[in-house]
């Protein structure tokens, strides 16, 4: 259908109950929008601002929840990892591994993941150029596996905010499928409280800048309480506004594709 | 027609040959796509890098054909002042007064401008937040003049870039009407050179983003010679691509319309 | 004495009562400590974030204090202008003109400037790297004034806040003798208030690193009222803290004349 | 002595001969100046741009170098850790443990760091407000480890520099001792090479800006052959050159500490 593909779902797997919940609800909008759609669910929190800071259920028992969501509906799934040794671990369980942005520069790391061959999602550093991530790219090609993503997820604009810069959604594309992060590009971070912050009434004006620049894909964090969600709640979208969003981007994406 | 406008034109008034050929070529197309107006031309360039760069052909001289333009074509005109005395004068001749981005902070330039009663187009300052341009609307609207816009000519990122922050759409709207510079957000400012740089391979990337986000105009230079420009070549968009262009954004623009 | 020299006063001219009393201040203490001093007063504000902000007291009355000051205390003074016409005008009165950092692109600003003769100071805009400065300092240098030095008052980060980039001092001075201004350099503009904050616990840090890294001179604004002071109040130097900076600023010179 | 300390070497340990003989060099030089040492060496280098860049000699062969050059000139040793199974092992070795910027918002990581009871070097992210690191430094004195330090090591200002906010001294004071990193903070990341550039002229003005702010310490790469270095190059002073820097430098913080 040369739709745009969603990265979507809860930022931490809180539990079995919350995952079935959020997955159920966007499988049925995605079915319907036909967009493909990749759950998406962090099996643990690493990079916490506080030592204080939720950090996840249990390692094991989050990546049985994304294998139940993946075997109940169908649908691949995406975790981020923070340790070479987690690279097998969750390769186990999900179709994609995810490099988070303050990590993409550790070669070991990008390597490992790479060699379970397995997707691998490379989310640009928030202190990396475009061009950049030509480099990061390029040591999953070197090891021997072709199936890479990048995502950006914004960039810092002196210390307490974030610019997305849509010229590089065509440099990007040059080197691997891009994909638009509008959850963590709305961030706000540094704030003196310690709890990043962020701008979610301006999820809808960024993803549709992504989709209308030519990303390939959305990755979107989302929940049906988000003042209540364990991590990220300053940016998720409300599941009730989901359907509408993406009705729309769908609409601006086929009159790109008519372009 | 709901559709977006267009301030358009060469950057300098080079002489009447020039300026009546690129009139005549972009009024046959927006008047083809429904797309409302504005001819654009600098009577003189005041803010160069260097002493040495090319200034003007004389004001007088230049606003006459300012007007001759619109007499011709039955187009408004726009044009950007650097003085207080250049407000008065400009008034004659044209119908939207542009404050230039490093000089939007100069309050007496903004009232004298406003107090003429033509529509004053601010250039969000590279140095200002979109929130900031709140005050320089107040300006004009506390001389007693109700026809401000806004234009976004990015923001700088670095010595030597800029970003368009397109968050900065929604937030100017609240104030004013939004236009897009798509031509002055794509420069790359102290080169080494004394000479502005560019990426004109993004123009459409960036125009596109901003009719998706909500911009009310866009705001483009053009030349049927821009290496030959005698300003701000870097970034000028050949006016043998401006139909291609602005028959995409209409396209965006009407989807946008319908959502 | 090989000592820096200082560029002091009120940020603006409120009046003859209070400029004369910081200036007897402010001389009695540079006398001590053998630094050159020029009084620095504002005859206008120009540029200020809102219509409503103190813009001045008449800029001839303003003026013939500033000479007042001059003639009394035996000091050269320096005072900012915004427009070709001040140029000429505020010659009469002071030894040194200064172009805003805003307006330091504006070359007919400039060159009336350098063309009255007086010694220039060009502040570096905000948005410019100190590399550009050669070009701003070349168009003195080409109307026939060599007196120039340069100004560097912080460059943006983000929106809302600057950073001195102490690499620009040895840059800077391959141009012109250069200023570092420790007021203006803590500004936190573009605050949603649109009155510009600040940083005046970093005068200090500020003002070391400036000397020992080079520069030849210190732009400071005092006062002995801040808080009642009707611009700038943000980060301006209490007068009574004004003699232990400077004598501590004395000290630090002396061991980098010494290496 | 109230003297700064030195955190010194090469970037990368290349071999046993190299290494001592660079210690060698500085313990004499710092001998003389009275001059507290630690000796540097990263013992494997894991965030590379390219996957080609030399990444270490083996982790124990570089670890027992360290040892041996701890044993011999009688000094304590850092190094940097990126996995959490790191921390253990290098603790057996070093004294002093350092978390890199790119990984210092890694909890995991931290935490385990700060269990083996080193000392612990906390290097502020490039994407970190002087502020944020209060938190940082937070998780290691909840592991109950109290021997924590910080060091700035610049911070992002657009894709292709860094600026040395000097205003993070004082500030990170307030939460442990702060070293300044003059060789990283002078890097160019981002270049289109894949290989980061540098500004080495500038190291002596940004020393001499870190010592006057008020620095606890100085961390800087050193190499005999900075050319032929196999990482970090760009910014790397000439051993030849410390001797003069360390001189100049010990002079400015006698003044400093007479204020």
């Amino acid at each position: 259908s040369n739709n745009f593909f969603l990265l979507c779902g809860p930022c931490a797997i809180e539990g079995e109950e919350m995952a079935m919940r959020i997955a159920e609800k966007v499988v049925s909008i995605t079915d319907k929008l036909n967009i493909p759609y990749v759950f998406k669910g962090s099996f643990k929190k690493a990079n916490r601002s506080r030592v204080d800071s939720f950090t996840g259920i249990g390692d094991e028992k989050a990546l049985k929840i994304l294998r139940k969501v993946s075997e109940t509906f169908k649908v691949p799934t995406i975790t981020d990892i923070h340790e070479i040794s987690d690279a097998h671990m969750a390769a186990e369980y999900v179709d994609i591994l995810q490099i988070p942005a303050f990590l993409v520069r550790q070669t070991d790391l990008v390597v490992a993941a790479a060699e379970t061959g397995k997707v691998i999602n490379l989310k640009k550093g928030q202190f990396m150029s475009p061009e950049s991530m030509k480099h990061a790219v390029q040591k999953v090609l070197d090891s021997n596996n072709e199936q890479v993503m990048v995502t950006d997820r914004g960039t810092m604009f002196g210390y307490q905010d974030m610019i997305v810069d849509f010229r590089g959604i065509p440099t990007m594309k040059q080197y691997a499928p891009v994909v638009l992060d509008v959850t963590h590009s709305l961030q706000q971070p540094n704030q003196s409280s310690g709890v990043t912050g962020g701008r979610p009434d301006m999820i809808e004006t960024i993803a549709r800048a992504g989709i209308v620049t030519g990303a390939d894909g959305i990755f979107m964090e989302t929940h049906f309480d988000p003042a209540n969600a364990k991590s990220d709640g300053a940016n998720m979208l409300h599941l009730d506004h989901l359907e509408k969003l993406l009705t729309n981007l769908v609409a601006i994406r086929k009159t790109v594709n008519s372009l």
